[in-house]
């Protein structure tokens, strides 16, 4: 907020708790104050939330993603300078099916001892978040998508992922599609993550890949990302953890929040604040003079906060 | 076989084609004189084997794992000396639950355009394999095993998995138990490989995170794999494709499949000759000299297996 604030980005704020309450049929749910707020503004901004399984409520990451029908998780992961990783060149962009799949949430007991849990793929959310991709592609000047999968194993469901993805390819001759298995993906981009540019999956290899795919620029504390769904609603976070063990002591760093607010602007069509805050926060990185602790320095997380502020200030 | 032959390895071949054919009711099968061998044998070795989804036939390297219950895929990663990737000091093992999961087959349409497919999780496969793995921790002087697994998501699939796994830890007090998230492990995995030890995970898992660990040490050309059932039941093979643009040209880097060899004359308590051949491979791969194309050099396959023969003799 302080550097929104320092960049006279117009954005308002309204802040809201998403801490899972139990609902009157016991049913576990998102607060109705922080339901309605999303409802009017579309567009929301959320820090890291844990979910223990022992909570014995379901994540509440989850429950947004499928209560606003955000259907695509969007993680952009570019190597940044300053921030030394065994990879340099990294610029790629995990769009996440993330309404379904192994996220389905429908688990059996057959007989004791035997469970099953099913993974669903359809045939219309396999078509909207292909779409997605090449619409990212050809909106951000990316020049190929590849869908991965293993439909060599799942051939059903993930070949009726695989047939859309290829039926969508049809419609966005100027981006190059390919296909590739998430084995070899994972393989290749660990050799050389240079060749990937947007890659499009069901929701459960989006969640390892993202990651995968985060670890080489850095880890999740630099990582933006977005969860997009239809007629502009958003909500835009962080996914690392929520680091208990530095809370209140000023430690953190928010450069993963700080992006992931950057691509909120974008999404709204505010570019100009968009590049004036990451330019900042990429600077005050390349910079290495104020780096919180697991950047490598030893600054505050309100030191580090106002180095990019002022460079912000700075650029009026 | 020539490398083995150098070592005196005390070894009988017996070559078998395992490509599919298709049995009197119309099902595809393994070749009988090649079932007939393993099942006289117990032991087999194995190239690598492509499936073509339009084949039409399901991937044989499968229904062998199925067929003679080999229900532990172990890959060791370990960094080769002289082979240069971003990473130096991997030493891990993927265990792999090999005959279940999301490989279980089990598809359905439900309505039009609505594709489930199963994912299976019994105890008794569950526990077998945190058997197996806990077996191996101890067996090869390793001092963890993590446990992989999304039950934050699939909690009564991979719920069940997990829950196997800390009890038979209870079993090996002298190995270090933990649990991780599959997306976590990605993550620490491309940014450290060097804390982690054995890794047991459901199939599906162990598909991506072997290939991937495979990538961090110079790719599946060099990886050895083998697949262990009960009662001393085995087949050992390389993982990576057929390379068929190479096929006949004496260009193809035998290293995977020799490793892969040594594994299986390891398993058969063959400990002199297997370490005979490893140390002649390994000699040859940091000497840079004779490499084939594939690690960097100019060598033939021939050449490489005759330098590595050559080693083998002269430790005699
Ligand atoms: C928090 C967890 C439920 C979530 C997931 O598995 O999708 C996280 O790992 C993510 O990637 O956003
Ligand atoms: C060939 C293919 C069916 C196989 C798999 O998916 O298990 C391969 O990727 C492997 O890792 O052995």
């Amino acid at each position: 907020m302080k550097i929104f604030e320092a960049a006279k980005a117009p954005i308002q704020w309204e802040e809201r708790n998403v801490t899972a309450i139990k609902g009157p049929g016991g049913r576990w749910m998102i607060p109705p104050e922080a339901k309605e707020s999303m409802n009017k503004n579309k567009i929301g901004l959320k820090g890291p939330l844990k979910t223990p399984i022992a909570a014995g409520h379901p994540s509440m990451n989850l429950l947004l993603r499928k209560t606003f029908d955000l259907y695509a998780n969007v993680r952009p992961c570019v190597s940044i300078e300053g921030y030394k990783t065994p990879y340099t060149d990294v610029d790629l962009v995990t769009i996440r099916e993330n309404t379904e799949g192994e996220y389905s949430g429908i688990e059996h007991l057959i007989v004791d001892g035997v469970v099953q849990s099913i993974k669903l793929i359809t045939e219309e959310a396999s078509r909207r978040i292909a779409e997605y991709a090449f619409e990212y592609a050809r909106n951000n000047q990316r020049t190929s998508v590849t869908a991965v999968h293993k439909a060599n194993i799942m051939r059903m469901s993930d070949g009726l992922f695989l047939r859309k993805c290829r039926e969508v390819a049809e419609n966005y001759k100027d981006v190059k599609f390919t296909e590739m298995y998430l084995d070899t993906v994972c393989l290749n981009m660990v050799q050389d993550p240079s060749h990937f540019d947007v890659l499009v999956m069901p929701n459960l290899y989006g969640d390892i890949l993202s990651d995968l795919c985060a670890g080489l620029i850095g880890g999740l504390g630099v990582t933006p990302s977005g969860n997009i769904g239809a007629n502009g609603v958003a909500i835009f976070e962080s996914v690392h953890g929520t680091a208990p063990d530095i809370a209140g002591k000023d430690l953190a760093n928010p450069t993963a929040l700080l992006l992931s607010a950057v691509m909120m602007l974008r999404h709204m069509g505010l570019h100009g604040y968009a590049k004036k805050i990451e330019t900042a926060c990429f600077d005050t990185i390349r910079d290495e003079k104020v780096l919180t602790k697991d950047l490598g320095g030893n600054a505050k997380c309100s030191e580090f906060t106002a180095d990019i502020c002022r460079r912000v200030q700075d650029m009026d």
